[in-house]
């Protein structure tokens, strides 16, 4: 079963895409560029979802919903947006169909065309900020702070599944504030949130950044990202927090009346990470084998399968792995038995390594004597025997092993895969050879940052916060840099 | 704050408009046909959600996630479903705008027209049944037993806040099976499922029934359904359970290898609730004053309001009220303390009252003397005097006999607007003084019913299940009939 994904050495794109399908995840569908969520992906969305609303709401912040469709107009009244969003979209023209005249099939009726064409949603501040105008009179009104789980479509013509889609799901805050500190406050706060997500959910070691002006949000004043590196040596921007500053008040006239008596514009910040970070999750952890994935994640954290040769032996494995399931399970732990007689076990451990599945317990008649169970976690795929007392505390505290060590593995792959480069040419040559996050210093310009891209296919994924300060020469101009950015190749 | 609403005496229709938008529950958008739900509503439905989706997973369902969009020629495949839905839909013709070429704005762009339009879902037995095809290839791949939750889209012109929107959120399961007799079981258990979530949360009595042939759902072989009594006499369909024969297997060629080796069509259902049960959340159970939720769905279940002359009363309250809040929070019951200095009790007390809150509790300084508080419950507006000995187990079971109370409520009114009619003449005087369902025989055509709506805009709301066998005769042509059907007026 594992054997039929393509090995990561030899073609990592392919690899995935194999895992992707294989691990049953997701698939494309019949529509160009959207994809079909399967159930044992959307369990792993799901458990995503949940822990980030949990984290919104105890930052305090609450769930809406605003409509898919946004008219056309909306989309002019921000100049930068509009560069960025509005071109690529999904059109929504007439709202009727009819009986083809020739009576075969259906097609659009003309008569039933919209006066102002709609928007499916590629991103919702504008819908939103139009609302909030009827929302916000006075700074007693202020903040709100307002998150959505949604829908979202923007037209790609090369899509990955994950990575990249036409159709994506997502969560996007849009929250507004009295003072400009107070929304920077925000943007930073979620930046964060995110981060400790990605650390203690994904097991993923992030670098909290700004994004360079070329690589902003459109609208965005400061758009602030997690940067993560895949096993490709490859960045993946895991999630953004922007600082909108006034923009999308200006273009909706959104004004509030200040304590002081005053009518001001509204800051804003908006936040979001999507269903890319189910990529992000693969490509981080899993190996040729299948997905690895980190214990809080797993839809089923613990397989327990019996080795049996006869009706007997699985009644009395039977009877015992009911004791020790109910046993985990006391402790909240996902637990599944698998007595399917149909599989081999052999099969059966093939399937749960590509499932990613983080522990798996094997009970064979041996066991059922000296009350053990055999215990194989997949991220080492080291196995040991544990006696029988206390296996809830102890596979307990094996997960939380596990979840560190996918988190000490990650970031350890990050360290050694992070360089310095003094050069344009040993930037290319880290580039070629190994990819990575590449420090380097850049002269701040949005000129040399697209000549670099063009020469390295490399971007600055962002200037790292709290970067510490160093004079230095652009490797590409030799004009005098403050500081180092990072650059790598993207997804 | 209260008296802004229009009472229901005066203008049913205005009053649950003036309802849905005061209490801050949702509000029109800029986009026709399709609302924003406000925080405080979508709370509730993520209440709704939350004991939905423990009620499918229970019954051994998992959720999965399907592309937004359908290929228009899939609507031609199965015959009555493209009567039924493919007609008022938002249709997109194209992927991308640009500059208008006299520079004001933007314009769509011509050259990026889609081969073939995509339909925005307004239903997904379609494209699920496509995606089932690659799934489904022997009897050990079934049954399949999964919910989405989703936005979908019916282009309707009359709309109503939660009742009726071009935009709505539900969730829709599609299940898979080997057999006839599995499938009706599984329609069945979802209107059971239906039918206790109605009861036990909403607190909403409903009948169980299945539709007539000219109600059913475009496709379906049978639709059941749980039919709801508003306020006014009108019904309202909560909920929909469709056996779908092997109507959708035929239409996207699915099959499967049976048992014994033959090849065989694959039997198909579909269920539905959505944000419509927002709607009869609040015309079953509000009045003059503002919402009436019952506690299991209420986002705030008991609100504590200080009342106080100066800091220091405010100052002793506070941590008074901490420490009920503190108690009654423990037994899993969510508590917000109002000690906002901007308002006056009065003016929270009929806030409260607005947003439903099902418990008020109001701590003066006598409470503090006495170790008392005053609670007063929103259903019956009672209030009463209670010893802090215990508060928690009190207020625990207060909001239970709220809950059943709500419900009874509901049931006593039902019941005593259910009638029964023997002519034409004695329905219509029956639908025009006091609405309600009403019991009566009707000789099964198709016809009939249709001359009886057009008579009296009743239509049949279901034939209910285990209904009572009865000789009678039709109330429109006299013919005979064997048991009595509902009609009502509804939304």
């Amino acid at each position: 079963m594992a054997k039929e994904i393509t090995p990561r050495s030899q073609d990592y794109a392919q690899w995935y895409q194999d895992l992707v399908i294989k691990a049953d995840l997701a698939e494309t569908s019949a529509v160009r560029g959207c994809m079909v969520i399967k159930p044992y992906g959307y369990a792993i969305w799901e458990k995503m979802q949940q822990a980030l609303d949990k984290m919104f709401k105890d930052t305090g912040h609450v769930n809406a919903y605003f409509p898919l469709f946004i008219p056309k107009s909306f989309f002019s009244k921000e100049a930068a947006h509009i560069e960025g969003f509005a071109k690529e979209c999904a059109v929504v023209t007439h709202y009727r169909l009819k009986n083809s005249p020739d009576g075969k099939g259906i097609v659009v009726d003309d008569e039933a065309r919209l006066e102002e064409e709609l928007i499916v949603r590629p991103t919702s501040e504008t819908i939103i900020w139009n609302t909030y105008r009827g929302w916000i009179q006075s700074y007693r009104d202020l903040p709100i702070l307002v998150n959505q789980w949604a829908n979202v479509v923007r037209w790609e013509m090369r899509t990955r599944l994950f990575l990249r889609t036409a159709e994506f799901l997502w969560q996007e805050g849009h929250t507004a504030h009295a003072t400009s500190e107070e929304a920077v406050e925000e943007t930073r706060r979620m930046l964060d949130v995110y981060e400790k997500f990605a650390v203690e959910f994904l097991a993923l070691p992030v670098i909290k950044g700004v994004k360079t002006e070329s690589e902003r949000f459109a609208g965005a004043v400061d758009t602030y990202c997690i940067e993560a590196l895949m096993q490709d040596g490859k960045a993946l921007q895991a999630g953004t927090s922007h600082f909108l500053g006034q923009n999308f008040a200006k273009a909706f006239d959104v004004k509030f009346t200040t304590k002081a008596g005053n009518q001001d514009l509204v800051w804003a910040t908006s936040w979001g990470v999507s269903t890319r970070l189910m990529g992000a999750l693969v490509m981080a952890h899993a190996d040729d084998d299948g997905l690895v994935l980190p214990p809080k994640l797993a839809p089923i954290q613990v397989v327990i399968v019996p080795i049996y040769k006869n009706e007997d032996q699985l009644h009395a494995i039977s009877e015992y792995a009911a004791s020790i399931k109910n046993m985990i399970e006391k402790k909240g732990i996902s637990v599944k038995y698998d007595s399917r007689d149909t599989q081999k076990p052999g099969f059966k451990f093939a399937e749960y390594e590509l499932k990613g599945v983080p522990v798996r317990i094997a009970i064979g008649p041996r066991d059922l004597e000296n009350k053990t169970v055999e215990v194989a976690r997949r991220d080492t795929k080291e196995k040991a025997v544990y006696q029988f007392t206390d296996l809830d505390l102890k596979i307990e505290h094996l997960l939380d092993n596990i979840q560190q060590n996918i988190y000490s593995k990650a970031l350890s792959f990050r360290e050694s895969n992070t360089w310095h480069a003094d050069s344009i040419e040993k930037l290319i040559s880290i580039l070629d050879n190994t990819g990575g996050f590449v420090y380097a210093h850049w002269d701040g310009t949005a000129e040399t940052e697209a000549k670099i891209k063009e020469i390295t296919k490399a971007t600055i994924r962002c200037i790292p916060l709290n970067n510490p300060k160093e004079e230095g020469q652009c490797i590409l101009t030799g004009k005098p840099s403050k500081e180092r950015v990072i650059f790598s190749r993207a997804y």
